[in-house]
């Protein structure tokens, strides 16, 4: 397998944890995103959106970083990354999606670049500070009260894997991290599988 | 099953869908977006997000669209929203996350207000077109050469369910739709589970 990313990109750093948690060896390369590389002619043919991550896998090309966890899921299940019973497993989902929703798509350098286009000053900054801030506050209302570490008990999910990238964002833009996500950072960073996963720890870090 | 949404929002568009393609009821509860319904305290006990859609079910409360299609979809599996094989069901997903992620979530109502409040004129109308023509066009890419009528063959699956929204979305800020996509909208309009589903065809509608 070959994993197209970046080091600082969230939704490259959640399939790496991914790949991780499931003990799979994968080849990286690396776009510099800042410099546009996603925009060259021959990473397009490979993902028209010129986005990262992409994973290319089984003689194909799978993008999207949450269908891929999903796909990595259903085809190496263990350790899974969603509870068994639909309605605990759509309970995990909504919260991942309320980051790969509701959050990074609002926040990422591409948005951001064109708020700045847009406004001066600190209206950048400020838009991606309280998009996160807001997210993360719903994040922590639907685990309230729920049992750690994890935010959904004893077990990593596909929640986890979403959160400690929209974590390391919060931080870039100050936002602030409800005491109960930042429990689960904790727990989350006490394992190998997202440790070797953080953006600094990649080769391409800066 | 309650369903909590909006004539116009088309996360709430999307679950009807999936609703209908099953062939469940369901008590449709509509909250007047643009009024801030969605922000009063009953609402937000529901779901703290203050978001359309949530839906009642199992004495709980769901929220975020794609998790509750893909809940509908474990729960009553017949007909099923997803191909069998996990490569298939990736690329289901990721089309269905452009939508969902990468094109719905920059383009909202509470977005779009944000935009307005930094930049005067038609900021607002150009970033939504801007966003909606390019997701489009890599939906398109996408399903390039692949069998219709559906986006992914000859049946409906997830990827149809939150394209036939976004359309409209499209129309509303005069985005091009591709003419792969406009073929699948045709199909699927003349299914009445989508026909039922549409925005202009709820009892809220203005």
């Amino acid at each position: 397998m070959k994993l197209h990313g970046y080091f600082r990109s969230s939704a490259a750093f959640r399939v790496r944890i991914a790949l991780n948690l499931k003990g799979l060896t994968y080849e990286n390369i690396f776009h510099h995103l800042v410099k546009g590389e996603q925009k060259a002619t021959d990473y397009l043919s490979l993902n028209p959106q010129g986005l990262v991550p992409a994973l290319e896998v089984e003689g194909d090309v799978l993008t999207q970083s949450l269908a891929i966890c999903e796909y990595l899921d259903e085809r190496y299940p263990d350790p899974p990354f969603l509870p068994a019973d639909p309605m605990a497993r759509a309970k995990v989902r909504a919260f991942a999606q309320v980051i790969a929703c509701d959050i990074h798509p609002v926040q990422n350098l591409k948005i951001l670049k064109r708020v700045k286009s847009l406004a001066d000053g600190d209206a950048a900054k400020v838009w991606a500070r309280d998009t996160i801030a807001e997210g993360l506050a719903a994040c922590a209302a639907l685990i309230a009260g729920k049992p750690g570490p994890y935010c959904f008990g004893a077990a990593v999910t596909l929640a986890d894997i979403l959160l400690i990238p929209q974590i390391a964002n919060a931080r870039r833009f100050d936002a602030p991290v409800p005491a109960r996500l930042l429990e689960v950072e904790h727990a989350c960073l006490a394992l190998d599988a997202f440790r070797r996963a953080l953006p600094e720890n990649q080769p391409d870090a800066e």
